[in-house]
């Protein structure tokens, strides 16, 4: 374990990001659309969903970070998620891979296997996401995982040797590898559980910090905000509608002392 | 009109649900996924939108039960749409059809007409959309039904017939047809009409509920639920925005005590 | 400028769309359908997004009005969207054209450039994408204007002149051009650029209002409505979720005293 970045570190970060408001091109499920739009206007950054293939390739060079999430992936957008990978390579646009639901559905397993080569600068997935896309058998049930996060890390390591970048590994404890380096986030609440898109959005905000920061750094910094902002919302909500609405306002609203929450 | 579930049967059957979890591949339209999402959530179970073709008709022997919603169909989709219902019924998985907006509208109706020699265990739809898949001329406007849902019942009974399943028939009062049997449902609130992708949730919870219950309950389940949960959400909210929050934070904490104001 | 309508002439419009439940038909972008759709529904109007190529022709000719929004635009959506804007023309139903982040992104500056000749009733667009749809440089990043409203009258005025029909430019202070008339109204809240689909949805409000009046007057009272809700909104909320919230109850309860606040 590292030493991890202090709350007044991810602070400064976040301070830097609303000064910077970056770009971040999303390419990611029908489901969440909206809901990551919202959260990236919220914590300060611009979102644009230019997906289809001549614009996204283009888009790639202009936007400050790429999100790719496989959640909803056609044949189609497949070919669009790797070209727009291709590209942002090309133009060092840091990316973020969210490989939801992958492990024994045969497209997302296709095109992830294409994307990882391509060295994402942070890949973002549950536990039996992170397992099954660097070949072991993650079980999964759907979007949920079965494996804790601690089991995922070999996997995360190798992620990382494939890669040279950073594996982010979302559970009740959150796990950053980056290389041998491992550092954790406690934060959080189990309603995060009961809205749709609330772990496509922290791709979505990773990707905002990577335009920012380095990786390791990045997806901790992001992990912390939306835990953190997640945990002021579940105590001003009473129940998974008012606790969506909630996290868009702290997120918006989230300062340094509330960051002293963290937990790492 | 046969004896319905008590409000004690009903939250009998929702327990069930809560502990089952099942997972709820939803094939539906563009403007309600989140939305379904969110509801299948709160409601206690677990959705996967997986809806291309390669990947549906895998998912569609793991998932504990399909909704097939024909809101923003396309040539693509409704290829889709029709394999996925062949595989469930291969798997035995049981399905929900959700007929939104068919009559007079030529890709919908086609596919809709190829839909229902499939079987769907469930079919869910306002009255003018049950006339119209049954054949008969059913009016009406876009999304919304012109119909009453007592002058949907013949052709409810007609389409009973052809699939051997239950047809729900939304609308003030709800009627849920199971051969000869009718049952009806008095609960809910004219709010329900002020926000989209209410009557695509009750499709969503149907099929929950239908990986529980043989269909009749299952349907009659659903709406109790759902209808009730808004009588609830109505009273605390302002106008159509908050009511939606609400109506998620009433399903989620929906008890066999508040289920007593079913009106059957 | 010319004299614009009062607070009372825009209640007696939105008196008459409630009347009147206007069928708005929307191909919009991915991102914002349902809040497009809630947004219709809170004003008073029927949405239905009807966007396959077969259904979506024949139902230019049934709706009331049509939107078409480049937002999240594809090559087969592209093609849609001309034919229906052709078949809308055809049955002389309005329709309004949201040229979203046209400007150096190929695929949409080609469908806008086929689209002003088909002459949209209302264009409703930011600064950099009036400018860029005209054929001048407009800037933008993304989906946000790098230009004032007050730099594209020109571009409005000519584009007026290509369709005539009125173009809306939005931004701090909102400028509707027809012809050589210039109505301005300064209402609104830098809220409304925190929420995905804010400007989306203003193009869905004015396609419901051209449906009830002539293109100037529908532009107006659509920006009217929708900035003033937004004013009364923000005052009610902590953040940009509870603010989302709070405009569709706002819009839903909107009457001619509030009103009032028009500042044109």
């Amino acid at each position: 374990m590292s030493a991890p970045l202090t709350a007044t570190q991810v602070g400064d970060l976040l301070g830097e990001l609303r000064g910077r408001a970056p770009l971040v091109q999303c390419l990611t499920n029908s489901v969440v659309t909206g809901f990551t739009a919202n959260t990236l206007l919220a914590l300060g950054a611009a979102p644009a969903m230019v997906d289809n293939l001549e614009e996204a390739t283009v888009f790639a060079g202009i936007a400050d970070a790429v999100l790719i999430n496989l959640g909803t992936i056609s044949p189609t957008s497949g070919e669009t998620m790797v070209a727009t990978a291709e590209a942002a390579g090309r133009a060092s646009t840091p990316w973020v891979l969210d490989p939801v639901a992958v492990g024994g559905l045969p497209l997302r397993d296709r095109v992830g296997a294409r994307l990882v080569p391509l060295c994402p600068t942070v890949i973002r997935g549950n536990a039996s996401e992170v397992m099954s896309l660097s070949g072991v058998d993650g079980g999964g049930r759907g979007v949920d995982s079965t494996a804790g996060s601690e089991a995922a890390l070999e996997s995360a390591r190798a992620l990382c040797a494939r890669t040279g970048g950073t594996v982010a590994v979302s559970g009740p404890v959150d796990h950053i590898v980056t290389g041998d380096d491992v550092r954790t986030i406690a934060n959080g609440t189990p309603m995060m559980t009961k809205v749709t898109g609330v772990g496509c959005a922290l791709g979505a905000i990773t990707a905002a910090f990577a335009a920012c920061a380095p990786a390791a750094d990045a997806a901790f910094a992001a992990t912390a905000v939306w835990t953190i902002a997640a945990e002021l919302a579940v105590e001003r909500s009473t129940g998974p509608g008012s606790f969506a609405v909630e996290l868009l306002d702290a997120l918006h609203a989230l300062d340094t002392e509330q960051l002293g929450r963290l937990h790492s």
